[in-house]
């Protein structure tokens, strides 16, 4: 069994091996994320993302230093790599990039490799993250790429999610960053020195006069009930549209602090909670669908199941077919 | 219950009205996927997918132009498009672009919003693509947007998956091409006339020849014991690299020639069978977890669950522990 005290009392190469194990889902992994549970639940995790091109990786780098400079508070970065589903190799080197955060100890930088699996990435994120915050980093970057179904159930991650626009990207991008809009909590122009900065601002603004109700959509079915959600309509976080050029640190300490505000504004609220309890809420389902399935598969035999499933494959029988066959054995 | 014999017999309004109610999944959508089954699995799915900027949907129109013209086939369009997660609107207009494609009744079109659920637009397409194929078009063309995990699942569904790149688009996008082209069963470089075409496919060849094995990579996991997979890395199917200007109707025909020599390759190595087969399986256990989390639900008592959820919430006890208490209730 892993030693989890080395873990969270700093010792960086024992933090970078239990990553791995917790990455690579096993069974030393996930005992360790059962045992670090009671231990997290204190960093606050930001998401950062934003369409190729916006300068993303600069800005978390960026940010990071202000955090460690302005705050002197520790921070976690963990960039999240959808762009190689299976070779496991993390293509864009942004350890390269972060080298100017390289020898201070208040920062850790991981990147991860996609998993091929349905939804494994995003798991695999979730327990990356969950082991930095039991390890006390007070921030958890969360750096994503691209855009997608994998963005969004990564930014349910975070209480906070910094969605990256630039200028000049073309009509397709335009189209992407619309929808990402979504499940921003605070917006930034970067590259904000480059023609056209104005159009994007005034292209987004005009978005979120049309009524966005950012992070309610988001949540929608899980909150139906709650009255948080009324409250949030109510209060109405409206995301700030910051402008940055990141590679000159200009514009950073307005986004340094639109974070503590919306922060203030989630624990305020009682949000920080909803979306903790949320976040849960999901883990304890998806381990409980895990389980059944185990148990299910203890109990029926396997030559039975690939006989059914060999009249699915024939197109005898349909898969809902097969299901009312497997369960009333 | 919907008569399923207008859908398959050429009424258009009757298609469009069940592949609303399918990509809402409602009950009429589930009982007509499952009545469908048997009918399908005729169609030949090609999944046409590329970052933005690349001219996916020129291509996909030229395409389905050419497959009426030259081949006197029917086609069915899927638009999927993950850039609006929660709003349920399709923002790109595919429907626009295919203008010149109305009026033909042997094609049809199809835009997709994302689901918010995870996995969900990846079910919703799957089960659209069903209907289109049980409804007896002979091409079924499934065009995606941007990368990541829900390009891969969507891949997936295809039997043959084409890969667009284009001249000329940043690093960034380029990294995410890297991690696409695994998944590319045939190449193609759009926009072959504009500067850098040349730069573009050294770039693609170079990264064949460093030794990818397109899908056997992709199907690995379920692979591993078929003898198929031995036989796909022998035989090897080379993704062949071609150049297309879509806007001008250059070079279609061979994009043609190579979907119809992969269904050749896919049906005499036998993959033909094992892709679905793959497909239908994951279908299968997909359905089944569903299930027993239904059963399992109406065996527990809600209070019970909801007071385990509540330590959980208060981090007394980790998910996993809330799962053996649940377990043994």
């Amino acid at each position: 069994m892993m030693d989890l005290d080395t873990v969270t009392t700093g010792n960086r190469l024992a933090l970078s091996r239990l990553l791995t194990e917790v990455e690579n889902d096993t069974q030393t992994g996930r005992d360790a994320l059962d045992r670090l549970f009671v231990r997290a639940g204190r960093a606050h995790l930001v998401g950062i993302t934003g369409a190729p091109g916006t300068g993303k990786s600069s800005l978390v780098s960026c940010l990071a230093k202000h955090i460690r400079s302005e705050l002197g508070m520790s921070v976690a970065v963990v960039a999240v790599d959808p762009s190689s589903p299976f070779t496991g190799g993390a293509i864009l080197g942004d350890r390269v990039r972060m080298r100017d955060l390289a020898g201070d100890t208040g920062v850790f930088i991981r990147s991860m490799a996609s998993r091929g699996a349905l939804g494994g990435l995003a798991r695999a994120t979730a327990g990356v993250v969950q082991v930095l915050d039991a390890a006390g980093f007070d921030f958890v970057l969360i750096e994503t790429v691209g855009a997608g179904q994998s963005e969004v159930d990564i930014a349910r991650l975070a209480h906070t999610t910094i969605v990256i626009e630039a200028p000049g990207l073309g009509d397709d991008i335009q189209a992407i960053k619309a929808g990402i809009l979504e499940i921003a909590d605070i917006l930034v122009i970067n590259k904000a020195d480059l023609p056209g900065a104005e159009n994007t601002e005034r292209a987004l603004r005009a978005n979120l006069d049309l009524g966005y109700t950012p992070r309610m959509l988001h949540n929608s079915t899980h909150m139906a009930t709650a009255n948080d959600s009324a409250q949030e309509g109510a209060q109405g976080w409206v995301p700030p549209v910051l402008k940055t050029i990141a590679t000159q640190s200009v514009g950073m300490a307005d986004v340094l602090s639109s974070i503590k505000a919306h922060r203030d504004y989630l624990q305020q609220t009682g949000l920080w909670k909803v979306r903790d309890q949320e976040r849960l809420k999901a883990e304890v389902t998806h381990l409980l669908q895990t389980t059944l399935m185990q148990r299910w598969q203890r109990s029926v035999s396997q030559e039975k199941y690939e006989a059914i499933l060999d009249q699915v494959y024939d197109r005898e029988i349909s898969p809902g077919a097969a299901i009312d066959i497997l369960m009333n054995e």
